[in-house]
């Protein structure tokens, strides 16, 4: 019997697309449940001095590509570089945790990944925002609203100290029967994990 | 018809024992051929100041782990944390390169791998020098001498720099039709590659 599967993402996350875009489908075709957990990836990263690519430009050029090809296997558009990294942290964040409060997360997640890597528009800036929270119809208003108000900012940090908890430190991770896996191409060893317990043979 | 994919690794990676440990079983079940390029992965990643672990508690603990789950699927055995960083990089790199020069080196690189996941010996000290050594039939002393010679490291550096040429910054890398791929969990991809010059469907 699988147990539950955490999905922990930051929508700061460029590897993530892939994730986001696919785990629907895949926690049908699996037979799992996937439970969505935002969270922000950045303030872990630099307490830990974890900076992947800023200013490594082969590794980062490597990124874009990869993510290019991984796409293209799952029929996804990739058009890279996307912009990166965020400008907008905050509001990208803040209006997530809106989301999932209010129920309308997951799709509005997936809508700003589709915008950001198929159409080239970033995160928390305009005209995302407005197009992602519209496709998902919400009041761009009254949304923006929202998330510029404390709760949103303390419900950001207290997910991000739950992650943390976990042993979380990049995006995506997945977190299942105590375990955690970290990256897109770790999914199915956390599907394995969450029906066994174990990848072993 | 598969290209051949050049496997570029260092004995100074960890993850690589995944790689190195399971890639003729690949090769044989897959129909394709890899061509081993050992190079010397800290210069490059020193010049790109990429540090992965170095200072990085939280992700290095998430390493070994990872591979230890990943050593379990393919039934190998993984004493984690293995002894890393290498103590003696250089002797460990240039007792390979005479190994690739010789004709020995595939095996070499094997025992030394299990040696250190499987025995917590050191690549490139004592015992693992001469078990590894012994191991395939080759004359301590002789090859020691050898490997101190500047031949060696003249061909280390020209392998790493032929590594460079490639955009190679991590090890293990597949290199094949010109596109670069990371990391032992990206073997499958290169594969694919290798036969088709896309991953998309």
């Amino acid at each position: 019997m699988a147990e539950p599967i955490e999905f922990w993402f930051s929508v700061a996350s460029t590897y993530t697309y892939l994730s986001v875009l696919r785990i629907a489908d895949v926690a049908r075709r699996e037979g799992v449940t996937f439970i969505w957990r935002p969270f922000g990836v950045r303030a872990i990263m630099k307490e830990q001095n974890n900076i992947p690519f800023l200013g490594k430009p082969v590794k980062t050029a490597y990124m874009w590509r990869d993510i290019e090809r991984r796409a293209a296997r799952l029929g996804l558009r990739a058009r890279v570089p996307a912009p990166y990294p965020l400008t907008a942290y905050d509001t990208a964040h803040h209006v997530v945790m809106v989301g999932f409060a209010e129920g309308w997360g997951e799709d509005y997640v997936r809508d700003t990944y589709r915008l950001w890597f198929g159409e080239g528009l970033e995160p928390g800036t305009e005209p995302s925002l407005s197009t992602a929270l519209r496709a998902v119809g919400q009041d761009v208003t009254r949304v923006l609203a929202k998330a510029a108000e404390p709760a949103a900012a303390e419900a950001l940090a207290a997910a991000t100290d739950a992650a943390k908890a976990r042993g979380v430190f990049g995006s995506p991770s997945f977190v299942t029967r105590g375990e955690l896996f970290w990256g897109d191409d770790r999914m199915q060893d956390a599907i394995e994990w969450s029906r066994r317990g174990t990848l072993a043979v």
